[in-house]
């Protein structure tokens, strides 16, 4: 039988990423200190590993594909396809930013004063490309974490995986640049890009990825509108979908249905109480096919 | 631009109110230790603070709305607006009162035996003000926390916020009378009422807010009738809503949906298939704004 | 008034039971080292207690009727009517099987090898019962927990619940057979069955059960299909039960409405867009009565 | 090389246990989940247990000598040589007691008022053996754990380990009897007690067990004398131990040295200051052999 | 009996005191949520409550002694008399300080900058009273908890006990002045004080207490010295109190031994090496009465 | 003033470290997330750091002094000066090794085997080296944690730290080699080493936590002993030591102490008794400076 071999990432994302999943139709079942889970799709095969080892795992073909951040695709230089980028903000995950840090009272203000300087980071081949392409010479060493303590002593300045800046700040240490912004993305490697079945079958699941991440974002609206005010209550709702409407068993009142912003929701209720809808219902979805 | 600063309250109240704003379409972000949470809202500013200090906050200006209990808008007798008694107990959350109890076995019964007692409380005010009416004169003083523990040494009784009755009776205490019986409130300030962008942002947020409260309270179902039961079903379903009816692919039948209260659905389905409703299905809702 | 009263398991069934209960529309509020928690229905009475103690306290008529597994109803051998099997398996609850167990290096591979063993476990009488099937004799006794610790020093094999197999294998033993596989029942006693009111109540009871537990296996398909598409999209659905048909504003529209199973979703839904329909949405529901 | 089998209880006593063995000078280590704790002596070989099933193991000559309580000993009438009573009081730890309890609001009050009644125990021989001595009849059937929450729906009486009380009182029961009282004990088997070599290491370990603990309760006791007052001095301290007396530098000075009880030091040091001494020291010991 | 009543305080003192006790030869227990602890005297009756409340209970002679510290006192303004002063930083507890604050980019520098600013702080008669005494007018309310993270919106600047400053820091505030220096204290009302029995009962704990804590910041050395090295080693150790000398079975040999202060320790052993001193050991103590 | 720059080791090292310094006189304070912990020592500067990295920065002269492991003072190939291995093993921890370990079914049971194979490990340097000197060729690459689960899809050996082998087992992994055994060292750079007054700080410390760990291992017996008995008693306690003798009240008595192996007192104090020796006591110590 053919089986897709899936890393997933365990950690942070770890938890949404199976969320998300779950949405999109896949149960996976994580045992306790288990690095294999099972995923209720005979024919894909689940590995969860550090974010980190992903791409490189991917290239080499030990998976066919992969979902991590772009921080590591980067840093790693993986020569990996990448399918599509996932939007996890609604879930509450801001982007993470690999940003270049100095302590607060440093005379460093700029990529260009990092001449000469030492540099911990985690990420070392991203930091060095980064400084060779803005023409910064400055010795980068790898750091096994709690790398924000470093400087003043062991570094003069970091370059450091960051999403709300608090570890930072609370460390004294004042963002000079931003070196990459790094969202969650499917990546395969081109042998198993090139599979028609191997492809297909990811192509299928980022679809339904894709559409329980738009769900998300999205809530069915319902309500009985009186014929007379049906032209004003249509014009409210978003173009692009065509609203259902349906006859109520009073005769002169239908029901119209449509799919909404949920962040537009919060200004659009009053809209159509004003233009005559009544009884308004607010549903949500698992997953959005547009 | 225009800025409406809100207070939540922190503590116990905390995370019930963030998940029913997040129903309602405000998401709230709470950092670690952070008391100045994001909402995704840019014309209104959050303050997490203990609910004790919101009314004071409000009444001073400091704040334009606040969601606290009555229990301590009452104690501080702030001179604040209430916009609306916000029904929690869907959620789990029934009323806090504040109630005057005594040891098991002491001979005080009634307000009436308190005459020249001690009482310890963490609301002073209004425990003095209810005995006032009453026309008792007792000692009443402020105690830190661990009230329930001071009688009989300490304290002859003791006003204390319960829920469930169950510390006071772990402490061999018991309730002689109720002060007060406090649920969720919005309250304004005065000038901040007299607003009228203000007062437009405040009331569709309690609008919302009661949607979502309400959607807690009721289903939607769905369900296929042949024709020929229709008006059995319609009779069974709640007369105030008009049941939404389409037709069905197969002749005789229609699709009839119809919004029940939910505790109501564990009698109401079997009469509904008794009724001839056939393929019943049962939808939850985010929002209701009827 | 008439009273039901229920015995529900506590431990590892619990969290799941009190969700399901929920879905099928029975709010169980469990205070703090309560055993009798409070349940929104007046005519029944909640008793929470071991899996293990249900059948006995169902049979001796102390309870009318109890959620537990069968594992626990074969061991007591409690004379008992089993009303349902409920099939926990999709919120990620397998089934429980009692297993014969040996350590990895031993001798013994079948139950035919235990002749004249000592066999430890927690169900002493279903142990019994299955040698004595199987015409061993073999010496069981009691465990008081820790069983998979014992071998070899304390006993040659162990019977033991499982539902992974995983604490076996990290103890270093190895399954030589399965004794029984156990799911959740409801049970009642023949008195209390016999009863009109309590037979009604505890059949409308199931009825809503299983209606929330079969809603976790479905989902409801909503989409907007051509006219000229219609045909191939009704034969991808289900042919149970019949697809609600309904016509949009645009003219030559209508909107399919289908449940289907979860599981079938991840390949309906590509064939579904396939067949031309689009803007498929997908909903979650509660309960389903067929 | 001979070994000596001893079993440790795990639970409730095993961390006093395990610091008493190590005052005693038994260095034991328990890994993660491990049953075979390690000691550093390798004439003896450990096994963690509960304590329930340590008598068992003892009689039957699994194990050469265990530590449990007298109430497991006494429910299991296991045939083994009680050796010594180890008194942990000192340690926080009280005897623990097994006691017949009823709700606060039942009519029994005796242990004859039990006639014919149902008990829940977990103990049930040691219960049918107290009844019969005091020749009541009732029904005493074994409880899984929860007792205290039996009454009055499914027990009418319990009979429960205690040591303060509080469970019990917390769930509105009252004690109205105590069945026995019971220590830790170090128990062998008659077949080990025979063996002399056993006998032998058993004997030295239980030495060096009553050292450490009796070394729990005393203190040294070292000051400063002149030699004029050292006639008041030494009529205070314990006659039965000499007191050790050197000189110091300062010639009419001498030192005192003597072992008290610890709890007598808090009236002891303020009479010796009285009496002249000076520079009272006080020191802990690990062990004392008397 | 005579009794004396001692007020403990709960929270951040609660377990230094504790172990304090114990070393002074008082065992004291709590049990869960108990605010009555058993301690092994039955001349004193415990009560466990928050260090806020212990000064007004020992004032109005509820209490007969209590520790607490200056801080409370100060804040009360209670009548009472300080008996000693507790210096428990050696079991690093820091002295609490409590400091005016404002937030690091404002523009008050000193006490006089306060003026008609807003003060808030959980200490408002001792925060008032220092501004008095400075002649500076501002607004001082009582603030619930979370004080540090007031400023700038509801307040401009805070009065706060810290130990560390670090939480201070953290949320990016900067002290301008002391208010006052705190440190636990053993306080009696004056009846108490005037009664002979109390008063003696109160004297010894103190003894005993001040005993436990000096033993702290002392050892015991004991070293062998040859006679001919004898004069110079004697040089080396703590000339007030004589240390104590005696004969080893060698002949030339002496064994000497002294008190001295642990942190000297470090450099006093290897200038007692130089100076001949040999085996030396280092031992710990209990209690040290001078 | 000079200082000297220590480097301790975070995480499974330091709580030991930490009680061992202090027993050395040393106390270090660790404040929440900081690395740069407080000493009481004037003359030192703490930094806390990964124990992989403190060679690296005591080579590059950052640090005068470290304390880490020989696994890391091996795999950094560090240029410094070890001063002395430092016994940890009485406060429960083992040594560390570094094993190459398999699948418990692979066909590698040797380092001959590994030719050809892929190894995963954290310490590839080391590995490599080991392999070398064996003449074998493998590809050994770096893992970033979780090593165990990488056999056999991600690798064919690893070369992992391990202490009791527990989590490899649990893994189903087989040790088939131990490339090298790691114990805590003190070391110091050339530089650091050649400076007078750091060398002295450094040597006397070493003495200090020396005196510490030694003190571990051994205690303090006192006894009395008739003069009769007292050349037997003698005897029978270690020669090296010169035993204190002093004369007690009683004429024909004297007290013997002397300090002995703690693990040889099980025994001992049993001969000394035979011996005629009687109220024995053993007394802890916090140093020995022999």
């Amino acid at each position: 039988m053919n089986k897709l071999k899936l890393g997933l990432p365990a950690g942070s994302l770890q938890n949404t990423t199976l969320e998300i999943f779950r949405k999109a139709g896949f149960n996976i079942q994580i045992g306790d200190r288990s690095y294999y889970p099972y995923i209720d799709d005979e024919e894909i095969e689940c590995v969860l590993m550090r974010a980190q080892e992903i791409p490189r795992y991917v290239e080499e073909q030990v998976l066919d594909v992969g979902l991590t951040g772009k921080d590591w695709i980067n840093e790693t230089a993986a020569d990996v396809k990448e399918l599509t980028d996932l939007n996890y903000s609604k879930r509450g995950l801001r982007p993470v930013r690999l940003v270049l840090a100095v302590p607060n009272d440093s005379e460093i203000n700029s990529v260009e004063d990092l001449e000469g300087k030492r540099i911990a980071t985690e990420l070392v081949e991203s930091t060095r490309r980064y400084l060779k392409e803005k023409g910064v010479n400055a010795s980068v060493s790898f750091s096994w974490g709690a790398t924000e303590v470093k400087p003043p002593l062991l570094a003069d300045a970091i370059a450091e995986l960051t999403e709300t800046g608090r570890s930072l700040k609370a460390n004294q240490l004042r963002i000079i640049e931003t070196i990459l912004v790094s969202t969650p993305r499917i990546i395969m490697n081109r042998t198993s890009y090139g599979d028609p079945w191997k492809r297909k079958k990811v192509d299928r699941m980022v679809t339904l990825l894709k559409g329980a991440l738009l769900a998300e974002q999205k809530v069915m609206l319902k309500m009985n509108v009186h014929s007379s005010n049906l032209d004003r209550v249509i014009e409210l709702l978003p173009a692009l979908r065509k609203p259902t409407i349906s006859n109520l068993i009073a005769d002169e009142w239908v029901a119209v249905e449509s799919v909404v912003e949920e962040k537009k929701v919060r200004t659009l209720i009053c809209e159509l109480q004003e233009a005559g809808a009544e009884g308004i219902l607010e549903f949500p979805m698992n997953k959005i096919i547009p």
